[in-house]
């Protein structure tokens, strides 16, 4: 009992994936990061292999920047290099958990020195963001403490709002802060803002322009995820998704890896709030390719939410809340089960055929032999990392 | 390094800690309830319990009620039957989750019939509120689901808005709401009010009068509960704890049994933030005695609350202070570690006797004759337990 | 690129789940439990309700007895009356949970009568195995400590041993003992048989006729279900399965509700280890329907069980085999995912009919009547659950 | 209710904890190492440090190796500068997780060429506890794989037995092997020894030479720890501790700063279970000081086991037993807490000076101008850390 996929293609047509341009350098654990045959030295190559997964799915129309990792002299040469590439740039992501001077913090830090030097980074970003027509600014801290006692939690929340303040008033009228939150790591006895609660009083204190970014991957074992996205959306302040997927922590893994159901729920939930091709609601991965083949492995995640997308349009949403309003509770989540048990893969392959992309990318992309050309021409120079 | 004991005793006199009637009735898990004699029969059985943990600790000078489990016909004789054993009424909770009607919901029910049940149900508590002169509602709501797609989870949020927004408008000038949140448990797939963030965006929505009640067991593991603590302070919106320990899920056990650093760092946060010795910060228990005795349970847990409200007292927040603007990590953690690893029990055997109290009033208790004469006395009828 | 349906359906055929009796009964959690028309008051009405399942999904075709819940006078009657119904009685399990006796442990319990006493309760099972001809006696213990300090681990770990050598001595050539291990509940700070490693020790002890159980319910967060699956069946310790499913706690909700792909990689590693259709590794069920019909909730959870056993038993193991050989990540996990994603549910519902079973047994069995006749039936008498 | 510190001086006195050489190098986390003035760049002044940890507490007299990170040509000359130093060598440590090589597994490689290179890694160790005098092998695996499918688990673990014999049979008479096992990371859907459990049945299967090492932080959330410490002591297969803390996950903090009450429950099954003073149960500390000063932090940790370690020996054992038996929960929780409350430490602070060791070793360190000298002398070369 589910709609039936005619029904969705054109709604299917609307989806866009942000993808991370650091997903195709390399990255590894503390205990390792593993080199690959073909890894971009420069955001340029980024930006290929980034268009390079758009031509093979037609879902990823835009690639997200971090600062500084991907700092360039000239970012309107950038843009439109990306434009050539068939992509745009999306979302700029800051960082400010890579200098010496932000070991205890950044813009929560007690110095106000070192809050101004962070708060500049952000100016910095937001001209960046002026240059390549990026809307959102992404924040994700890694400020927190190791140990209990280590700084004052209350007076740090208390300054990270004064820094966020004045980030957001230097905000354009089209620009958006989003607002990440993490449970734990890089700090492990507290984050600055480790849960939605937190994002949400600290982005609800400054305005409209700023919202909150999910990780799926940022939440305590057992957290209802989907009940976080539902929520969000009620509040009007879901800003934007970090898709990927854990088993434990957070592991960075393939989106839709570790529990696909969840994220059919997520999406569920996604549909059901109008965040499903709602231009306020952005989709990106975040994701760190530590074994795997990273233009796949990007694939492979675009993919996994565009099926699990097409399942969660396909669910008989007038048939469910019929069941809802009667209790019918085994009936009720065999309706949802039907959407997800669905298997829309042949169906999406021809989807695709119809709009020129392959049927099956993987496929495709193994077939092209883009991974063997990078792997033979990328050779000197460093390879790209967390740490360039 | 701490500060003396002597300066602190002043503050000490100020604490209380509400009891919950519940705690001298019988408890248990869905595997069994074991009974044990002298367990009360009625609520002034109850209270009668709760005033010997008073006389003994000077700590517990106010009794909860749950309501159904303790309806009586004449709320003003119980208060002053309460008043002639020594200690007051304090919070009233409801109970939506043992009639047959919520069983798939009370405030969040799909059905305006089944809702307006229980908003009547809080407005009966309020009235009762009128008499026994309490100030605060506790709303602990059991309603979630068990399955995906049972119910939505939305259109459930909205409607506790609505239900809470009723109930509220009911209250007495005088009078507050505390939303309890809680992560899982009874239900299993979602509850209606999982966290903090909700708790915190569903009273918001409301009013002054409407605030969060924290109880220690209801978060994810690896939960940072002193953050919410620092959080909720300073929003304004810490209304009330639910102490009790736990080791995975709600286990209610004793307050500190569990993790005693953990029940240190929350009152560190709570002196912190101005909430000791607050009256808009209410502190109660909320426990289940399964195996040990119920009167000495309780008599341990506020001592629990009381040595380690002792030791944040005397934590030298100046130098701690001063480490932290240094960045003295290892510093800064010993000022703190030195506060909880000092033994204050001597010290306040001594402040104790000094009060009138005895110096230890667990054996005080135990030499008292209390437990022996209660369980020769109480004979017959039914033993009090989460059924009445 | 998965195995054909049709190489697998004779495989398919050789799947049987076995019901726990007291899965028809009502179950619920501290907060309440919910009565539902049509609950069996009998073993016998239990029966009929196991029996049901089995005529409408070809899958279940024996029953776990609860003793003593399920005593009865005449175990050989009651095993013809099985027969009648057309299943058989299967494993046996024991309860030292719920008298007053055990409030400090049974097998473990430091007083030798009331090991004793438990020790006499498995005989008990023995002897009704031996008129039930049932081969398993499942030993799910309840004991274990709230406080640190309460009891001596050590001395409770011995004790067990001792205690279970008795029973294990007892048992007849053909009858074997599983031991079931849980993480928590309802002890909250130490059980004595916590994790499989436990298990396995304390089996190992005795001989080749004591296994392990696994309950897919009792873990941490975050264990990797599949890997003990695989170790004990390396081990040749994994002696039987409990079905069921969880998002936080032991929920013992519908198999595969709340991870259906956990599920699958369970089955995988059953299937690869030899255990799928080998006698010495028991399916069984052990689930709660608190909140949904009990009957359908059985069919719902037998049902999940084949339709991942299917897609385990299509995945390419060859082609699995190869991609892991070349470390191609994405490759091997794809192949997995190809197995995990087929829609297997038409191909299913052919095989039924062709075996003279309904297409869709939920369908089937709402069509059947079934339940208004034992909702309209089953009047007067004490319903079943926990304590009966 | 304790025994007197009188009666446990000489008891504490037995008491060594090894220390790693690692923990004085640079670590962190994926995002950021963060380097400190001070830093050894050789093992030699990696040694030093810890023989100042050992000068100021005595606690401290061996310093485990990690090869490759202290390998040196000479370990003769290595061994006799220790002595210089006033330290032994101890544990050896391999390492088979920084090497390409190794980026699908080690000791469970499915190439026998590269399980015989890691293997080969470990008989290189052996040669230098040969010469270092080392009595155990100790070894970690970062073996496991990111996703489902991407290796057979079953596999792995046979190919692990047989990597595992073959480096047990290489062992001397006087030396052991150790296997550690680990939860998560860096491998985040499976680790190839994830519990003790499986670290069990691998050693068990080798020989009374191999035993099980516990890191305090290799756990998933909600673990009782003290319980797999008495299980292993009872089943004589607890070769050695990895001593550190965690609030989440492996966070590598020093020991007893996230739960401190933990910790003293280890010690007291440690005693319990004849594991103190016990040359067969190795204490050593596996931590990370990422933020905090590495020399203090190491002296912190090895004064935290120390003052665990004395509560936990004046725990009153007789008291106890006699409350246990009598399932006096609330006495038998007392007791035990009688002890973990006991401020120990100006009882330890005469003990050391009685012993000519500083009666504050923290105080004393800081005086010292060590940290000050090292900053200025250690100038050039490259900061040790997990890459060297």
């Amino acid at each position: 009992m589910t709609i039936p996929f005619s029904q969705i293609s054109d709604d299917l047509a609307k989806q866009a994936i942000e993808l991370p341009s650091w997903a195709f350098g390399n990255s590894g654990t503390r205990f390792k990061v593993f080199g690959t045959p073909g890894t971009p030295r420069t955001i340029e190559e980024k930006i290929a292999d980034a268009a390079t997964v758009h031509r093979h799915t037609g879902l990823a129309p835009t690639v997200a920047l971090h600062i500084p990792w991907d700092k360039v002299d000239d970012y309107a040469a950038l843009r439109d290099y990306a434009g050539e590439q068939g992509v745009s740039l999306g979302t700029v992501n800051s960082n400010t958990f890579q200098d010496d001077i932000y070991k205890f913090g950044s813009l929560t830090h007690s110095d106000p020195a070192v809050r101004q030097k962070a708060i500049d980074h952000h100016f910095a970003c937001i001209d960046v963001m002026d240059q390549t027509g990026s809307r959102d600014l992404k924040i994700w801290l890694a400020d927190g403490t190791n140990y209990p006692g280590q700084d004052d939690i209350r007076s740090r929340q208390d300054r990270l709002h004064e820094s966020l303040q004045k980030i957001y008033d230097r905000l354009g009228d089209d620009q958006r802060m989003v607002l990440e939150y993490k449970f734990f790591e890089p700090a492990f006895y507290h984050t600055d803002v480790p849960d939605w609660g937190t994002s949400y009083a600290q982005v609800s204190a400054l305005g409209d322009k700023a919202l909150t970014c999910l990780d799926t991957g940022h939440h305590a074992p057992g957290t209802n995820i989907e009940f976080i996205v539902a929520q969000l959306l009620r509040l009007g302040k879901l800003g934007s998704f970090d898709f990927n997927s854990r088993f434990y922590a957070d592991d960075d893994l393939i989106v839709g890896a570790a529990d696909p159901f969840q994220l059919f729920r997520i999406l569920v939930e996604v549909v059901r709030g109008g965040g499903y091709a709602n231009p306020d609601v952005a989709f990106m991965l975040d994701q760190c390719h530590n074994v795997e083949d990273k233009i796949p492995g990007q694939i492979r995640s675009v993919l996994n939410v565009q099926e699990m997308t097409a399942r969660a349009l396909m669910l008989d949403r007038e048939a469910l809340n019929a069941a809802q309003a009667e209790h019918d509770v085994l009936g009720a989540n065999g309706i949802l089960m039907d959407a997800f048990y669905t298997d829309v893969r042949p169906a999406l392959a021809e989807w695709r055929e119809s709009r020129g992309l392959p049927a099956d990318p993987m496929a495709a992309y193994a077939a092209s032999g883009y991974q063997q050309k990078i792997a033979e021409e990328r050779i000197g120079g460093t390879q790209s990392g967390w740490g360039a």
